[in-house]
Formats: structure tokens, sequence, C-alpha cells
């Protein structure tokens, strides 16, 4: 981890900026993909099946049997873990409902905005040698509450057409049951095109490779939306003199297994939390099993040394990172000025594991800087917003004639006797 | 106006497509643009503003005395009618304000969302003979309540380097000050990259003609975000018999003169009505400015005779329109069904124009069937939502072990750690 000191504030923005991904060479490779699948369905399903996950699948969907099968592999205490984290999820996002709520804008106009959820949407769950059924519960918990009316799940297979059980599991707990055996850029088309055994959907969600994500990036151009851009994961830290040495250490470390182009940043007024965290860091990287990850990501990482925690604020609004550790005993002071960050976990005892798996909130969120201008995912991600407005005889007759002045002013003219040929009508009364 | 009757519903899908606009042939035009604007900052703005709208511009701002110029041409009238216009809209859009709400999900584990405006936001205004001062109040108004730091606004000059007083009064009048006389893709490359002149910004809003269009959503690969993705714009009418004929009429034609790929449709279960609405609107065409744009528009357009007001709500649902009015006195029982479409006008007295105006619902809305899967521009365009989460020890001493199992189900023994150093601790206490 390399350590920056007496940095002057013209160079934070080069310290902020994330390593550039060359995706233009993608561009190509995953457009084809997506063509094939629009126009060969499940055919070209199956060959890419074959070809990427070196499985010959006759049938993507997985059977009840299946699902039922997987309960018997997930032990009682994995369930029971699921259960503690599915309930605060689905309490915290239940808190996100809202009520219409109907507002008299001007005497006779009322006005008012419904959410339906989105009818159709699409999960993509990565394979790989972990199954991340964390990321089912954070999807499809805010999907349920919103009432989509279809959820499906693509995940890829083992090369034994095999799905790992905790996914299943987690995916039948929460009431989703069209579960396909497709991964990659692939399933991103299917679920985007639909084929002849994958529904069509509006709206996809969940992370995945370079593929993934470039196949989600460019789906958007047909029209179908998708949760948010994606990049690399990464975690800022926030430590005073009273942050634990310790722990942030392990939080800084839990990031840095992720992949190899994790980003972590360790910003702090205080240059003894920063050496004792280093000190720490490589006590603690040596147990771990993806020590080598770890220490690729720590190769690239910083730690900077600023003159107080509210430049340490400053600097992490600039980078705006997706986690925000601030570890520190006097984390109220500190809440108020931070405005860029996808989620923010305050004090020594919010570790980001918490929000990764079940405090409550939300882990897909927005990184690579994202976080200016993007939220996490939310049940409001899985609804849209319809406005509604009824006026009354009064109503169109209070702000009839200010419509007409405007339209007309726009030369608007068609729009205008909209609005005249009901006054006339009342007028006429 | 093409006349469908005995329509099954397995060819409704053909019925909702909307004509498909080739934009591939853009891509290259706008990409250049949006490159040499990116490397050659001021200088390029000003080449294009040579060529494409044919003005000689030495300064880009909207000076001062510019702005208090423009207060002079704006009738008195006029003002009166934004004034009105504005307070709807403050009005409408000050309630989407939300309080933060902390949630404890388990005991010491409090959650909480804060809701913060974007700070860079860029509004895309385009020329033209008529000034879209409307749109203004449309962005603008949600800007400032979101308290988006900084608001920009482009929007392009007449060739004696002049803008639209309407528009810099309105600007003004919002506390809009620094308008850029840009327009067309290089208007959005400036906004997204960033010039000697214009500042850059995270989110960009507005409607456009194709190559503005096609460069919003080209800059997003370049992670800025948009309002939403853009098409025609269209109205969907379904009226039953207590539907007023020379208002649908109107409302119809309302629509159509926005240009010639507008598109409307009619629905009811009443052929009287269509038969009376298309006599209505032949009547009314004639006297209209824009007359040979809305014969245009009604070439392409269709009502159709259903048998039910339900089949035209689920007929609508699939089409998912930007604008649904519905013309009827028994609209309360219709709203239910309603889940796909961008606004909804209920009633007779309801036009769309109050909502393009003054009624203080946004105007900003998905059109080309993105009601499927986008809301409206509404106040949380403008804001992100920061998720925050503070564990007491009690907090990570309950819901600790679950993480510890989940973590090291999905393989990643550092995120365990993390809770496993503090559970250590805390023990020892």
């Amino acid at each position: 981890m390399e350590v920056f000191k007496n940095i002057k504030q013209d160079s934070w923005t080069a310290l902020t900026k994330r390593p550039t991904i060359d995706k233009e060479n993608l561009n190509q490779t995953v457009q084809s993909i997506l063509d094939n699948v629009k126009l060969n369905g499940d055919d070209a399903l199956k060959s890419y099946s074959k070809r990427f996950d070196n499985v010959d699948l006759t049938e993507f969907l997985v059977t009840k049997s299946e699902i039922e099968a997987a309960n018997k592999f997930v032990s009682d205490e994995l369930k029971q873990a699921i259960s503690i984290a599915k309930q605060n999820i689905e309490k915290f996002h239940r808190s996100q409902i809202t009520n219409e709520q109907i507002i008299e804008t001007t005497k006779g106009v009322e006005c008012w905005r419904k959410s339906v959820g989105i009818e159709k949407v699409g999960l993509y769950i990565p394979g790989g040698s972990a199954p991340l059924f964390s990321t089912i519960l954070m999807l499809g918990i805010p999907a349920k509450l919103a009432r989509c009316k279809e959820v499906i799940l693509c995940t890829p297979s083992n090369e034994k057409g095999e799905i790992n059980p905790a996914i299943l599991y987690t995916s039948n707990l929460l009431g989703i049951t069209k579960i396909y055996k497709i991964g990659g850029a692939q399933a991103i088309a299917a679920m985007a095109y639909g084929t002849e055994t994958v529904p069509q959907v509006y709206k996809i969600f969940g992370p995945g490779n370079q593929y993934v994500t470039k196949a989600k990036e460019l789906i958007q151009l047909n029209g179908v939306a998708i949760d948010m851009p994606a990049g690399p994961s990464e975690v800022l830290v926030i430590a005073d003199k009273t942050g634990n040495p310790e722990y942030i250490a392990a939080d800084l470390l839990s990031q840095a297994e992720h992949g190899a182009d994790s980003q972590v940043v360790l910003l702090s007024n205080n240059e003894t939390i920063i050496n004792q965290t280093l000190t720490e860091l490589y006590k603690q990287i040596v147990e771990l099993p993806r020590a080598e990850t770890a220490k690729k990501v720590l190769l690239n990482s910083k730690a900077i040394l600023l003159n107080s925690i509210d430049e340490c604020i400053a600097f992490s609004n600039l980078y705006a990172p997706e986690h925000l550790i601030v570890a520190s005993d006097f984390t109220s002071d500190y809440i108020e000025n931070i405005v860029n960050a996808g989620s923010v976990f305050l004090g020594n005892y919010s570790c980001e594991s918490a929000g990764d798996y079940a405090s409550g909130t939300n882990h897909t969120l927005p990184t690579n800087g994202y976080a200016r201008n993007y939220s996490g995912v939310s049940l409001e991600s899985f609804q849209k917003k319809i406005t509604f407005q009824k006026l009354s005889k009064e109503g169109i007759i209070g702000i009839g004639p200010s419509i007409e002045i405007m339209a007309e002013a726009e030369e608007l003219y068609a729009h205008k006797n909209a609005v005249t040929v009901r006054l006339k009508d009342l007028k006429n009364v």
C-alpha cells in the first residue's frame, strides 16, 4: 500500500482516478453474441453453453425436483443466517414503499404519482466457485416487494449442468422459480430479446464479468433498462485517531479479496493510525486463502495522510466511493458533508460485510465514481412512477388561460386549442 | 386516421409497434463530434456553431446584460402565466421531498437513506422557431429543489447570436444564470467532458433532435447519466361513451402538431365516439397553423374499436403510452388497472396541455414504450440516494454470526474476518 503525505489539493483529482478499462475491443465480440441470440434463440444459447461453459444442455429451465433437491444440501445453519438477512433486507426495503399523496396544486387541479412494479424483470447471478446467493436476496427481495409480476433469474451451471444448491434454495425462498441455466453475455441477450424458453424482460439487474457488463451496456440501446453501469468494487476508509487499526485493516482486506482490480483507499488525518493499519494489514493478509489476490490489490492501493477529517471527506466526495467506512467514534459530526458515496458505514462496528450480507441495506451499489450520479439498488429500482392528474371544471377555468398564453408563446396552437374548446363550453354553461 | 374494428388480441402487439428509427448511421457522425469537442474544447464548439448554426461566436456564455435585456421583451401576460405554472410545478415537485427515516432492522442496527442533489447537472433546450421555456420550468424547478449545486443550460442561438428572451427570462427566474449558446450534439459533448468555458456535469437532461438524442445515448458509455432514452412524442386516448369528441379531437391534434413522427392512438368501446371524433378532427385541423404536420401524423394514426374499456386499458398497457388521456366521467373505475404509462390525464377536463405547461406534473416523460421500464422526470431524477448504516456493539453481536456463516458460504474469508475480529474483541470485554 503506497503512502502519500503532504499532498497538495490540486493533485487530488489525479489520485481519485481509477484505472481505465479498455472495453472497446469487447464491443464486437459481445454484439455478435447479442445478435446471434436475437436471431437464433435457444439454439444460440445451446451452442454458447457448449463453447463457454463446456456443458451440453437440452433444457435451460431448472426443474422443480432440482429445486427440491437443493433444499437438502443447504445446512440449517446457513438457512438460519439467510433467514435473518432476509428479514432485515425486507424490513429496510419495505420502509421504502411510499403512499400516494394527492396534491391539489391549484383549486380543482389534483396531481399524484403511483408507483408500479416493472412488470418483467431479469436477475443475473454470476457463476464461479462461490455461489453469490446474497445477491439474490439483494435483488429478489425488492423485486418481490415492488410486485414485479414476472421475476426470472439466469445463472450459469457447472460442467455437469448443476446449479449451486444455495442459489436454488435462496431463489425458491423468495418465490423465484423461473431459473435458467444460462451465463455470460448470452444470458443478458436471452432476457433482453426473449427466446423460445426465456421470457423477454424490461429491466435487467445484477453483477457479472466484463462480457456481462458490456452486454448490459449494449442492450440499453435497444430500450431495455439496467440497474446501473458497473465497474470494479471499491472501498474508501476515513479514519481519525479513534479508528481501530485492526478493524480498518480487516475491512480493507475484505474489499481486496474481491479481485485484482478492486480499489482500496485509506484516508486519515493521523499518521499513527495509517502506520498501525499497515502493520495490521501485513499481519492479517497471510492468514487469508485469497492472500495472493489481496496482495495484488494492496500494491495498487493508497493510504493518504491529509490535514483534517474535513479534507478527508472532501477528497472522498471527489472520489465518490462505492463503500465509505468512517472509522471513528464521532461520525455524527461528519455525516452532513458526505455527498458522493454509494453506501456509508459509520463507526468502528459497522463493517462493510454487514451491508454486504445482513444489515438490511442493498449491496448493489454504484462503483467507479458513479456514486456522483447514480443511486444504489432500492425498491424504486424495480418500480416506475406514473403521474396522474384530474382537473375539475374549476381547475381548467383556473389554469386554462395561463396554458393558452404559454402554448401560444411556444407556437403550439393545437395545444392552446385543446384548452380553448373546453373554456368556450364552460363559459356557455 | 385509420379505423380498426374486430381486432383479435393476438394482433395487438403488431398494432402497438412504433416505426423503427434507424439510428445506426448517426453513430459515426455523432461520435466524431463528441471526440472533437473532447479533444479541442471551445475551438471545436466555435467551428460547429459556424458550420451548423451559421453563427460566429466569440463567447458562449450569455452575459448579465443580455439576461437583463430579455426581461423587457417578455410580456407581462406571459410572465404572469409562467409564474402560475412555476408555482404549481414547484408545489408538486416539493411534495416529492422525502424525510430521512431511520430503520432499526435489528436491535442495534440502524439503516437509512439520505437524498442528495447531484452536484452538477446540465439542461439542454433545443432551438428552432419557438422557445421551449416550459421545458426550462420542468427541468430547472426540480434541479433547484434537489439543491444541485451547479445547474447549467445549453441552447443554440440564432444566426445573430441571440437567444429567445422567454428562454433567458425563465432561466433567470429560476436562478439559472450559466446559459451557454451551444446547440446540438456538440452541446451534449461540452457538458459531458467540459471545455475551457463549459463546466463538466454529471447528468444531462432535456429533449433534442436525433443528433442530440444519439449524443446523450453515447455519452452514457462515458459514465455521464442522462434523464432517459428518447423517442417521438405520443398520446393514447381511451374514450367511453361519456367522452367528448370535440375535446378528444383537440387533444389528438395537440399531439399531432409536434412533428411528423408523433404517434396518436384512439381506443374506444363505442363506435359512435370514434366516428364523431373523426368528424371533429377534420373540422378542427383546417384551423391550425401546423395543419400540414398534423395531417401527416393522422395518416399514420389509429383509431381502434375494442369490446370494453378493460380491453382498452389492456391494449394501452401493452402500448405503454407517454401520455394517456382517459376521456370519461368514470375514470376512478379505471385507474387501478393502468400499469404502463408516463402520465395519465383523467376525465374530460384534463387535457394533455395542462400537464405540458401548468398543472404541476412534469412533462419530460418516457416515450416509445419506455413507460414500461422508466419513470418521467421528477425531483428524484436530480438526486441520488446514499444509504447509511450504524451498528452498535449489540448490533454486530446480533447479526455478526449470520454474516460469518454467509461470507464463508460465499468463500469470502476476509469478509468473514472483518466480523470475527470485532466479535473477538467484544467477547473479551
